[in-house]
């Protein structure tokens, strides 16, 4: 590798390739090896950077935090049930972006149900997830979008459940659920919410 | 570790400790010091049997499939929508097997995310849940608790991506989900099923 002055450029090299290297071989190929070979340097480079592999996971899961928060969302076009569509959707795997990002998340619940510090990460992850999308439902109650009773966790849980539950389907097989499918499951579980009887049997 | 005469004992206590690693520690923590420290045995005995990683990736895999297949199952009360809540409910971790199971699968996701013919597997695994599923639904449509006009295919992909998007959130937060939660939010999404409007809006 070429020498270079630009300390930060190097590590935004460094960095495209181990999200690279995690989005195409997940956490279990993420090795020192593997990201030189992506930038084409040598293991040195990249030990004077990250000294260990849970180096390299921990800025893998930074990368993939700080994406979620960049990354750009939809548009609702009113708040209440559009708007929980646009949050799904947000999440879903639509562009090559979001299928990274997935596949990322994905591949790290390997290590974070065993280690209880990723574990507890990636549980508030979820609750400040589902807190959104919370938020979203109240605001369809609000607007009589959803029935008064509605127990706006449970619809919560159930949309995020239904999100990561589409989100494993569709990246196991992109073929079965292009980007049109995806819009229409999302769109007919958020409409199937807004069409139930208020009192079902 | 005593000598003994019983190859298949030996192999199934080989199975176990497999077992225990990967529900525990996941396919980043199944290791060959893993499993014999789980059967305080040595690293050599353990690589009699499974002389490679992959080896040992590829016999927690067949236990999990195994498992699956001969696990005791929900009876349902009736066909149609009471069928296809039972089929959720042999999924969730509403018991400590399930527990077990659940974190196997979403582990050897991060594999299966990066070596083709696991993801193939993977694949597979869901067009024969999505399968089973759209049974329960068709029986559903067929006793009039679904409208006519159903999308069978559809509400196969939701039944099981709510299924695993809840497994997910269980498993990092099972404080959260105790089993009676569980049980709720599954009979609240199919009764949410069965109580659309026929033509939604």
């Amino acid at each position: 590798m070429p020498a270079r002055g630009d300390h930060d450029a190097r590590r935004r090299d460094l960095s495209e390739a181990v999200w690279r290297v995690v989005a195409e071989q997940g956490f279990t190929g993420l090795t020192m090896r593997a990201v030189a070979a992506e930038m084409d340097a040598s293991t040195g480079l990249v030990t004077h950077y990250f000294p260990s592999k849970a180096a390299l996971v921990r800025h893998a899961l930074e990368l993939a935090a700080e994406r979620v928060d960049t990354m750009e969302r939809h548009v609702p076009s009113a708040p209440g049930l559009a708007g929980l569509r646009a949050a799904i959707l947000d999440v879903v795997p639509v562009d090559p972006e979001r299928v990274a990002m997935n596949r990322v998340w994905v591949s790290s619940w390997d290590l974070a149900l065993a280690d209880p510090t990723l574990g507890e990460a990636q549980r508030e992850r979820y609750d400040r997830w589902r807190a959104r999308l919370r938020g979203h439902v109240e605001a369809a109650v609000a607007r009589g979008e959803l029935p008064d009773g509605a127990d706006v966790d449970d619809v919560a849980v159930s949309a995020a459940a239904f999100t990561h539950g589409l989100v494993t389907q569709a990246l196991f097989d992109p073929a079965a659920f292009p980007v049109a499918r995806l819009e229409g499951l999302v769109a007919g579980f958020v409409e199937g919410l807004g069409s139930q009887n208020p009192n079902p049997s």
